[in-house]
């Protein structure tokens, strides 16, 4: 039973919880694991505090940029720390844009103001650049260049898309949030289907996340073991342990499958099984 | 770290997914224990469907009994079944009074059309009342019986009072959520003193709900139960698995914490240890 009169802010709300809530998810905070400092009630506060900034994403009204930075503050406000920074940039835009179609053609309307309110979202945020990056959002200077140069938001993911797989989504038209609603729907209904997909996503591409944690290696073995575990090689529970004992944590793919989730819920996709 | 403008409606919130996050929570669903039929992913999609009817009782306009109705209809849309019929009874004219001293205000300006209107948000749940009550939601001369006599929702509460501790905390002023905020407060922050105020609550005053489904005996045992967890005679594990097996579930308990969290969130109590 699905209920008709779901909003696309309703939809990314349940998007982000039922991703928090599924397990195991190997190397993530779950319903079964919490990081130290990060805990299952940050993630659902976040989703609750997202709403009004949904909602204004909904209207397909305002700036994407300035959306994308009101998420961003309205979810800062407990000590759970940045949660879903990579998940707004992917579903501020879904949800304005309604489709993935819908959001292509608002990235490409982003300017400079996108870009400048984005950068002051992402500095008040502990998420990491690479390092002696020319647009460092911990430099001052950077809002400048972005200025000097005329940068689009889109321009902006350009520059990061090689070293961050939640930029390249914007610039590639959204692939893996593509596949990830495409698994999720044949991988069945509800909890069972979300591990599934996510799985398959690491078992696809390594997570830029854990590749500027901890370098391209251990982020290519992290391939290796997720099509282990589809394989039936491995249980799931042993990958997770791993993960977990080493701070592997695919914060990235976990982005991508809340975006994921919002577009198969928007295409029938059942969580209520 | 509080949000610092957080609205009554997202306290609200807040209070249900702190609620059903908690663990262990003896005999109900928490963050590690599902029923067959109804799962946390239930509750939390609740928790995110019921945002707009408390966002309406956080104007302080329209009618309680309304705004009831239209909390339960709008979480009704998924398969779990009714998740907060009891505590959205005691959220609504908390949020639209703001403290226990306004919802007292608001419900004693209750009238016989709040009165149909629960009933009609009643007749929507699975709830079970009392055999044979001359008010029987399913019965619809009832409705007829509530206009005939001009009762209001208050009268309504009165009229279930000695059968329902939710009920009687509208006609009591709210005792026992004041007790549980108290106890909040008193048991520190976060998690554990959720459990905290919980267990005493239990081992206070029997739940009418597990009356309801078990008899007054099955009630009486499980606050003697809850005084020995108290008291460190018998480990919370055990009386968890306890209820569990028997199928208890102190549902009305439950639902008087989520006010009481309400309220000890408006007072300042951290969830976010």
């Amino acid at each position: 039973m699905t209920c008709h009169m779901t909003t696309r802010a309703e939809r990314a709300q349940l998007a982000m919880m039922l991703e928090v809530c599924a397990f195991p998810k190997p190397g993530n905070v779950d319903r079964c694991h919490d990081f130290e400092t990060t805990r299952l009630e940050h993630f659902l506060a976040s989703t609750i505090y997202a709403r009004p900034a949904l909602e204004e994403a909904e209207t397909g009204q305002g700036r994407i940029g300035e959306i994308i930075r009101h998420a961003v503050s309205a979810t800062n406000c407990h000590a759970g720390g940045n949660t879903h920074f990579g998940a707004f940039i992917l579903l501020i835009p879904l949800v304005y844009g309604g489709t993935i179609a819908g959001a292509i053609q608002a990235i490409e309307k982003t300017d400079v103001s996108d870009a400048v309110a984005f950068y002051r979202a992402f500095s008040e945020t502990t998420v990491r650049m690479p390092a002696r990056d020319e647009l460092d959002v911990n430099d001052p200077k950077s809002l400048q260049v972005l200025r000097d140069r005329d940068m689009t938001l889109l321009d902006v993911m350009q520059h990061s898309a090689r070293n961050d797989m939640i930029a390249r989504e914007w610039v590639t038209g959204f692939p893996l949030t593509r596949r990830g609603a495409d698994l999720l729907k044949t991988s069945g209904s509800g909890r069972g289907a979300i591990v599934q997909a996510f799985l398959a996503l690491l078992a696809s591409e390594p997570d830029t996340f854990i590749i500027k944690e901890h370098g391209v290696d251990v982020a290519q073995r992290v391939v290796v073991r997720a099509r282990e575990v589809l394989d039936g090689k491995v249980p799931i529970e042993t990958f997770d342990a791993e993960c977990i004992g080493q701070g592997i944590n695919p914060g990235s793919i976990a982005d991508i499958m809340i975006a994921a989730l919002y577009i198969a819920l928007g295409e029938g996709w059942e969580w209520d099984f």
